[in-house]
């Protein structure tokens, strides 16, 4: 882990999440503290200091991957509303947001993507006012 | 809607899903026309004409998010073979396919990964020998 | 298209969504102007002036299709709401709509059809006090 | 179904598949007797004797959302085989399952709806042939 | 089946219905009756008198089966909040619950386990307070 | 598992999949080599060297979480095949692998138990033989 110095997995994919989620990831993991706090560690761990880190792809078309992957399992709504601000976090736009979703429709079909497009539109709306 | 003069949206699209899927793509329609040819004209005309002509994103992102969804559904072995064929059609190289279902792994599970990675190990060596 | 003059497809697809879903329909592809408006465009070509238009199924036998569908892709309950009262707009009957979820029980199991079942309960209740 | 004097719950479920499902059905039953023989028994006495008995919704309706939940749930090839030819038994046109299929194409997405218009074309030509 | 004398099937899963899920699950086959009487008929059937009388499990395994399948399904947030009740009452403790929805992380993803945590968290306080 | 003096987390995960899956999971992990091996050693490290080296729940209730979670998702036959295998190997019986699935059978449909009994067989009828 080259960029780490002596900092653990943990406290790497703490600070990538950080970049990454901001405030929301944060108190997911915070909120994990009480009833089960390795979950949030695995979460920092592996997705974060494992999976971020590598390269090939770039945060934008992670998280590109990752609201697609929401938005087809379904019923993921809170999940889609964290990583869509993390997709407006690390650059991505909310046209481009808008436009993986319906790229989903053929082949998710219309009601998950719409799901998603009114999660969208509620945090997109959420970033306006702050 | 610059290359079509007189084309009807089913010819557009059958342009485009040659472009982007070839042969593959032309046999799933072909095998359509004896039991469900308008099934086939649907694909052609919503998927094709309608979703990969819009702008915003590209077709290696379209293909990148397309293979993600198909991953997470599930179940969609054929469709995953012939989508990862376009996808490397369109210029997403062998490296960002693999990196692309990694990254599905904290969301979507290891199962499907796996799946998704067979699939693209077959395709992968198909293309090798041809 | 006959029954069309010089009606765009979006235009024939929304007098059928009218028609189907009344103003349920109607509020959702209004509330996707300002965030994807071609989205909505989509759902009414495609959905309502491609699919909804076609023979061989009448629109009560399509409406149950779509909540069956609906119910078994599970964790949508927004557009179950939506389709549930379609069904009773075109004619299904309260208890062909239940009969219909009971019969997916040994097929998707008992937790998504009690799902299906308590938004069924509540449309029925708010087109009662109507 | 004339209600069966004597006849175990089992034995009404036994005939009724029979019926629909005819020896694809019996099959399926047959080969879980090493195994599992109590699920075929379930299967037999609330599928068949509790669910396909009752009123509301005749036999083709019933198989209609039958393969229409299968389709929807997917990765269930094997039994859109069996109930595709049950749906054909009881009456239900070939006609009729492609346009069950198509109407799903919006709310699942067209993968799902693909492979099982392949499944029902393989039954249809199995049927033809036989 | 020895608890039964002359008790019908629903009876008798309506107590170990009692026995297992208490007041929550009594209110959902209550709320029942108005729309689907039947449906809850079967759910006492089937599910409690059939399933859950059966040996080789015990109430305790049979929980945290059911509860690893609701949490995979995705989308029963109401269910799973019934059955993690169920399974504190059948004596799987707080940590067993937690501990098998971490190990569901690698097969099916962090979203839906943490929907999961997230319901045992609000079931957990809720005991704490009552 | 004695913690493994100087083993790293990928050596420690390879020895438990090992104990666990045995050849199968060997073979997994190896066809992974030549196409994405990072892949082979999240799984190694996550599923195997964090995760099952828990406390709370011992491997026996682990692997029967693990197959319920694999029938419940779908279309994992070959991951089911593996893990069916692995729950026997650590001493799960065959009857109570089946009595897991049949658990399953209200929740998650009877055709998901199907396709998972159907590969138990395979697996049982093959260790037979061996």
């Amino acid at each position: 882990m080259e960029n780490s110095e002596n900092k653990t997995r943990e406290q790497i994919g703490f600070d990538i999440l950080l970049n990454i989620d901001g405030e929301d990831g944060k108190k997911v993991i915070e909120s994990l503290q009480d009833i089960a706090p390795d979950l949030g560690k695995f979460i920092l761990e592996f997705t974060f200091a494992d999976i971020y880190q590598r390269d090939v792809l770039d945060w934008k078309q992670r998280e590109i991957i990752t609201i697609t992957s929401l938005l087809t399992l379904g019923g993921l709504e809170k999940q889609l509303d964290v990583h869509i601000n993390a997709a407006l976090n690390v650059g991505v736009t909310k046209q481009e947001i808008v436009e993986a979703f319906i790229q989903c429709s053929p082949y998710v079909g219309f009601p998950r993507v719409l799901n998603a497009i009114f999660v969208a539109k509620e945090v997109f709306s959420r970033r306006k006012e702050a």
